[in-house]
C-alpha cells in the first residue's frame, strides 16, 4: 500500500524532524522510539509500513530541507550523523515540495494546492494521500456564514473575500482532491460545517485537533488520577516556556488564546468541574526547541486538608510531535483503506482537543485507541483477496 | 448490614483519621472527598453504609484516641473543630479498643485476638466484621518452613517460636475468627502460602498490600503514560521525605526495604524493562504527617532525543490514607457477603503491591475495580430477598 | 523612645499582621523570627523597644481587627491563639484607628490626615511618629507637571484635581505632620521631587519601595552567584501564584505592570545584561495569603555548555512581610532620632526597589545596613545625655 | 611568567575539560565564560595569562585525551569542533602526560613523582608549576600517627605501609618538588599537620578542598539568605544524582561518606545550627557528566508560620569546575610568586570546605577573594624592576 504523507508546513521544525525520522525507519537508522503504531498492542497489517510512505509537501517558505535539519540537529533535536546519512533521500523529498500557493482568489489557491497533490499522488502511484497540517498556529479566524454551509461556502471561494483561514481551505483542497485531512495544529483546519458536509460528500476520513505532546498529556493521566480517587481539585496553575517557531508564533496572543484553549479543555471535562487558575505561554527564545512547562495542582482530600502537587516537563516539542505526525499518517490511511468516513474520534489520544472525543482521560482514549486498530487489523484482513 | 471495623494499630495516625473521619461521615459533619466508594460510579446498595460501620481495634500502646487526635489536628491533619464536636462518639470508639497481647505463646495470643474479635461482634450484633492492619511497618520477616503448611504453622504456633511477624500472626486470627483481612501495609500479613490455605479453608477474602497513597500513585498513571507513548524512560529515581510515626519506623533500614521493594514493582511492570535509578525514604520528623516526594525521570523520545520530567508531591498521608481504609473495609465486607474468598486482586487500585494484581496502570485498575463493584451491587440484588 | 508606627491600609493582612505580631513581642507572647532588627549584628539601644511602640493608623474599610485576625488565623498566617490572648491590647489599637479621608480637595483630605497623625502623637506623648504605608497596590500614577515642584503642588492640591495617588498624598501629609515615611508597595509613594523637596524641608527621612519577600529575595543571592562565577545566565522567566487581598488588586493589569517592572529591576542591574524571560503575577484566589513562586533560569558555562536551575518558593506573604514592617518603622525611627534626613538607601535590604540602592544583592545590602545600624547606634550613644 | 599546570587524575572528566578549555582560551577559540579570574573585578597583571599556562600530569590510566575529549563531545559537555581544531595542541599536552607511579615503597614513588615534576618544570623552563588534584574521590583515608608529624612521615613512607593516601602522598611530592599543591577534591590532600609544616618547610601556599559546583554553591548563597532575614530553617534535605567517572567513585560509601560530609557542613556554619535532613548521593549512569540536585528547604517564620523553598539544580559538573581548575592554578601561582606560603584561606570562594575558611557565605568569601587578588595585583606591581 503506497502512500503518500503530504505535510503543510513542510518546512517546520514538526515537518523536518518528521520527513527525517521516516526517512531514517525507512533506512533502519533509528527505532521506532515514540511511534505509537510500532508498540506490539498496534503493530500490524493494516498499516502502511514506514517504506510505502512517500513523503512531499507546501510551504510558503523556501528554506531548504537540509538547511533546517542542520538546525534541528544544532539545537540537539536530531542527531546531526542523521541527516548527512540521508542526504540523497532528503534531496529527494526537497524535489517533493511545492510552495504554498498565493494571490488569486481562494478559488484559486484550492485548485493550485488540488493540482499539486494529484501530480504527486499520480508521479508516485500512491494507492492513497494522507494531508497532514503542520503549519504555523493560526490566530483564531474570524466566523462567516459561509461556513455553515458548503454551497455557500463554494460561491464565496470564488468571491474577493478571504473567507477561509488556510488551515482550512488546506482541508478543503484535500478533501476535493480526494485525501483525508489530519489537524496537528491548534487552528481551524476542518471544523466548520461546511467542511464536514464535503468529507461526507467524499466520504473521507479527517482527525484533529493539536498534538498533545506534553503539559496536557501530563494532565491527561495526572486529571483522571485525582478523579478516580475523589480528590478535590482547587487549582490547576501552568505557564509554557517555548523557544523555536511555534514559540514565536504564539507571542500572538491571539494564536496564543486558541492553544491555550484546547490546553485548559481537559480538566473541566475530566473533573467534571473547573478548578482555579490559568495556563500561561510565554516565548523564551533561548529554550530553542525545547519546552519546560510548570505546572502547580493545589487539591483537598478526606475532611478538608490540603496537600499539592507540582511537575515539570521538560520536552523537545519536534521530537514527540514527529514520531506522531507518522502514526497519524499511517493510522488515516488504514481507516481510509477500510473505507472509515467522517471524524475519526478514535483518535483522541494524539490531541490536545480531539474531535468528537468522548473522553480526555488518556488512558479511555488508549483503550478506543487499541480497540479501533484492532478493527482496523481484522477489516483489512477481511478485504484481503484470498 | 451492621458491619464491624477492626483495625490493629487503632492508635495511629491513619487509625485516628479513619476513625474520626468515620465518625464525621456518620454524623454528617464531613463530605466523602477522598473515598472512592462514594463516586458515582461505584456507589451503590451492595456497600454498607457509613451508618452502619462499628468501630474497634487493637494497638500496643494506650494513648487515648483524643490525644491523638489533637496531636493530628494540631498538625494540621484533622480540623480540630471535628475532634471536639465528635467527642462523645470518640469516647465510645476508646471504649472498644483492646490492648494488643503481648506474652505467652504465639498461640495464645491469636487465641486473645480472636476472643476480642468474637466478643466484639457478638457484643454489637455485626453481620459481619473486617479486620485491617494500619500497624506499623515491620522489618521483613525471617523465612519459616511453617509458613508453607497449614498444619505446620498450627504446630509450630503453640512451641516457644515467634513464627510469625505480628501482621501475619493478625491475619491468622482474624481468619480464624472468620473476619476477612486487609492489610494496608507493606509487612507480611496474609501472604503465605499457610494463611491462603486457611483463607480458604475458611472461605474468606483477603486484600493487600501496602496502600497506594503518594509517589506511587502518581508512578502508576505516569508509567503507564510514557508506555503508551513509546517513550524510553531511561532512569526514574525518587526521594520520600516523610516525619510521623511511619517516618520513624522506616528510619530502620529493614523496614525501609520493604517499603521501597513495593513501591519499585510498578516501573518494571509496567515499562516492561527496569530503567536506573532508587528510590529513597528519609525521615525528616519536621514535616509531621506530611511527606514531600520529588521524582526526576529521564526519557528518550524519537531518534534518540532526551528529555526530563520531574515532579513534587507534596501530601498528608493519613488524610489519603483513610479514606481508602475505609473504602476497603466496605468493599471487603460487600466482597465477604456475596460469598467471594481468597485473594481479591479486583483491589489492586487500591495497593502499591496488590495481590495477584494482574496490571499496575491506575486506570487498568481502575476499570477492574468499576466492574468488580458493578458484580457485587448486582449479586447483592440478586440476594436480596423480594 | 515612645515611637508611634501609623500604618497607611492598617486594616489589611500585612498591617494586621504587623499588629498582631508587635503586640505578640511586647506580650511576650512570640519570639522575633523574621525579625532582622533582632539578630545579634543589628540589635542595640538606638532602636525602640517593641515595648515602646504604639500602633495605628488609617483605612478605607471599617472591617474590625478582630475580624481580620480570625481570618489570617483560619488562613494559617497567625494562630488562632495569639489573637485571641490578645484581644484586649487588639481593642486598644482598634480605638487608634481611623477611616481613610475622602471628599473634598486633596488639600482637605491632606488636613485630615496631618490631623489625625497630629492627635494621635499627642493623646500618646509620642517622641516621634513613623508612617508606613501598606495599602493595596496603586496603578501606575498618571504623570503631573505639579509633580516636580513643591510650590505648583501646594497649589494644585487645592484645585479639583486628583493630583496626588493616595500614596504620594499620605507622604506629602507624613511630611508636613513632621513624620518619616515608609512606602512598602510599589506604588509612587514619596518617589517626586516635589516631595524630595518638602521632606528635605522638613529634615525627615524616608524610605521605599515595595518590600521584598519573595521571589525577588532569592534573586537577590541567586543573580549575584551567577554574577560572581561569570556564569552567563541566558534566561529567566518567573510566575507568581498570588492568592489574598493583593492577588486581587493585582489581577488589575496595571498594578500588575507596577508591581512586575520593580521585580525585575533585580536582574538587569546585578547581571549588567537583561536575560530573556518574564515575570508573571497571577490570582489563584484558592492560595490565600500564600504565595507560589516559580523560577526557571538558565545558563551557559565554560565553553558554552547549557545548564538550568529551578526553584519553587511557597511563602506566606504577610508572614514575611509584617516583621520586615516592624524592622522599617524601628529604623526609621531610629534614622529620624539621630538627624537623618532624605532616602535611607541603606535600607535598599528591605525592598525590591530601594531608594538610590546602590546594589541589588542582597548580601551587599546586608552590609551597607549592619554598617548604617552601627552608626546609629554610635549616634545614639553620641547623643545621650552624659 | 611562565607557569606550569600539572593535574593529577589528568585524563579524567575535570582534567581533561580544563585542558580543552585552556588551550581554546590560548587559542581565542573560546571566551572566559566560567572563569571567574577573567571578571573586571579580579583581572589583572599578577596572574599569569592563559599564553603562559603549560599542562601536564599524572593518571594511572592510559585512555588518550582525544579519545576523553571525544567523549565528553558526545556528552554534551564539551563542542566537538573544539576538540577537533585543537588536535595539535592536544597531541603536545598528551606528550607531557606521566603514568602516575606505581609500586615501590611510598617514598619510591614520591622520588618518581618529584622527578617528573621537575623535569617537567625544567623542560618547559617554567618560572613555577602548580600541582593541583583533581583525581576520583578518595575513601576516607585510615589514620597513622606518622600523619603528625613530618620526620615520622619521612621515616615511615620509606617502610611497607601505605601511610598515606594517594592525594596526600602527591602533596608531599609537590612540596618536596617545591610546587604548590591545590586539593579540588573531598580527599585527605595536604590536610595533616606533617604536611602543613612541609609546606611551611618549603614556604610554598596551597589550597583546597573540594571544588563548590553545584549544590553547596547555592546553599551557600541560600542559607546567608535565610540568615540575614532571621529566618528558622526547619529541615534542609536534598539528594544529587550523578553519572559520570564520579558518580561511580561515589557509589562506594565511605567515598560517598567524605563528600557529604563536606556538603553539609556550610548550614551549620551559616545558621548557626542545623536544620534536621541529609544530603543523599546516588548515581544515575545515564545523567553522564550532567548533575541534577534537588533541596527541600523547610522554614518558620514571624510567629511560627511554615514556608518551603525547593530548587532543581541541573549543572555539568565538568565545566563547572574546569573553568574554576584553571582559576586556581592562575591564583596560587601568582600568590607563590608574590612569596605567600601556607593554607591560603582567601580561595574559600572556591571550595566546599575551604581551608581555615572564615565562612561559608559566598558573598563574603567573594569579598575575602577580591580583596587578595587585589593585594596580589599590588604586590605583583611592587616586585616589578622599574
Ligand atoms: N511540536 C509539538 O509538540 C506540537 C504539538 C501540538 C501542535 N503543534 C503544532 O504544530 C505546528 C507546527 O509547529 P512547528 O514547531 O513545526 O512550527 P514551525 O514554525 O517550525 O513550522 C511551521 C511551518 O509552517 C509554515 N507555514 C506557515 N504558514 C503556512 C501556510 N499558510 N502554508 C504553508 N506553510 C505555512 C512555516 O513557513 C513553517 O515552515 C504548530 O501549529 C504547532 O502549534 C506542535
Ligand atoms: N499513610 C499512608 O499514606 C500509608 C500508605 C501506605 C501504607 N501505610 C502504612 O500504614 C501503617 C500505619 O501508618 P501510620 O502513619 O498510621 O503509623 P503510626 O506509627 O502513626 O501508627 C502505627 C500504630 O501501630 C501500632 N502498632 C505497632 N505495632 C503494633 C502491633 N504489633 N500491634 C498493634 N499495634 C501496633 C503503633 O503503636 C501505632 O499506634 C504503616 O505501616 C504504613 O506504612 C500508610
Ligand atoms: N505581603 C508581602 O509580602 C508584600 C511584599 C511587598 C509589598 N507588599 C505590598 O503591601 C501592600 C499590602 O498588602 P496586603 O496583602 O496587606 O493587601 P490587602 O489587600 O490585604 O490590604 C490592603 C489594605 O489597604 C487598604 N486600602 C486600600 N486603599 C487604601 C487607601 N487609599 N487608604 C487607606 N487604606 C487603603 C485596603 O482597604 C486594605 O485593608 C500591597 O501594596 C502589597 O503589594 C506586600
Ligand atoms: N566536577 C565537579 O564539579 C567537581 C566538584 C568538586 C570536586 N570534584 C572532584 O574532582 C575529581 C575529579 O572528578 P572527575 O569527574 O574528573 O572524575 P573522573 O573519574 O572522570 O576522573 C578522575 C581521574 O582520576 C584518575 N585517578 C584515579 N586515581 C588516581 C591516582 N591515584 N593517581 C592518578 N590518577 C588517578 C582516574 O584514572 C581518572 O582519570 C573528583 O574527586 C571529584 O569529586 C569535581
Ligand atoms: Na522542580
Ligand atoms: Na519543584
Amino acid at each position: 500500500m503506497r502512500t503518500g504523507v503530504w505535510l503543510m508546513g513542510a518546512r517546520g521544525s514538526v515537518a523536518t524532524t518528521s520527513i527525517v525520522g521516516a526517512l531514517a525507519l525507512r533506512a533502519g537508522l533509528t527505532g521506532p522510539t515514540g511511534c505509537v503504531t510500532e508498540l506490539p498492542e498496534l503493530r500490524g497489517p493494516a498499516l502502511p509500513a514506514f517504506t510505502d510512505l512517500v513523503l512531499g509537501g507546501h510551504d510558503v517558505v523556501a528554506t531548504p530541507l537540509t538547511k533546517r535539519a542542520e538546525a534541528l540537529a544544532e539545537a540537539g533535536v536530531l542527531p546531526g550523523r542523521l541527516a548527512d546519512a540521508l542526504a540523497a533521500e532528503l534531496a529527494a523529498v526537497e524535489e517533493a515540495l511545492r510552495p504554498a500557493p498565493t494571490g488569486g482568489t481562494q478559488a484559486d489557491r484550492v485548485a493550485a494546492v488540488v493540482r499539486d497533490l494529484t501530480d504527486f499522488r499520480e508521479r508516485h502511484r500512491l494507492d492513497r494521500l494522507v494531508v497532514l497540517n503542520v503549519c504555523a498556529t493560526e490566530p483564531i479566524a474570524a466566523p462567516h456564514p459561509a461556513h455553515a454551509d458548503l454551497d455557500a461556502l463554494r460561491a464565496a471561494l470564488s468571491g474577493p473575500d478571504e473567507v477561509l483561514p488556510p488551515s482550512s481551505l488546506y482541508a478543503y483542497a484535500a478533501f476535493t482532491a480526494g485525501c483525508p485531512y489530519v489537524d496537528f495544529t491548534p487552528s481551524t483546519g476542518a471544523r466548520l460545517p461546511a467542511l464536514a458536509a464535503l468529507a461526507d460528500e467524499r466520504g473521507l476520513p479527517y482527525a484533529g485537533n493539536d498534538g498533545k505532546t506534553g503539559e496536557t498529556l501530563v494532565k491527561s493521566v495526572l486529571a483522571p488520577m485525582f478523579a478516580m480517587r475523589h480528590l478535590a481539585v482547587r487549582s490547576w496553575s501552568g505557564v509554557n516556556l517555548l523557544g523555536g517557531g511555534d514559540g514565536a508564533t504564539l507571542a500572538d496572543p491571539a494564536a496564543n488564546a486558541a492553544k491555550v484553549a484546547s490546553k485548559q479543555r481537559v480538566l473541566g471535562e475530566t473533573l467534571g468541574y473547573v478548578p482555579q487558575g490559568d495556563t500561561r505561554i510565554d516565548q523564551v527564545e533561548e529554550l530553542g526547541d525545547f519546552k519546560t512547562a510548570w505546572d502547580l495542582v493545589t487539591f483537598a482530600g478526606f475532611l478538608g486538608t490540603r496537600m499539592r502537587m507540582e511537575f515539570t516537563w521538560h520536552g523537545c516539542d519536534s521530537a514527540l510531535a514527529a514520531p506522531l505526525v507518522l502514526d497519524l499518517a499511517r493510522l488515516t490511511a488504514a481507516a481510509h483503506a477500510v473505507g472509515r468516513r467522517g471524524p475519526l474520534a478514535q483518535l483522541a489520544f494524539f490531541f490536545k482537543d480531539g474531535l468528537d472525543a468522548p473522553t480526555h482521560s488518556l488512558a479511555e482514549q488508549w483503550t478506543l485507541l487499541r480497540d479501533f486498530v484492532a478493527e482496523l487489523h481484522r477489516e483489512a484482513a477481511d478485504e484481503q483477496p484470498r
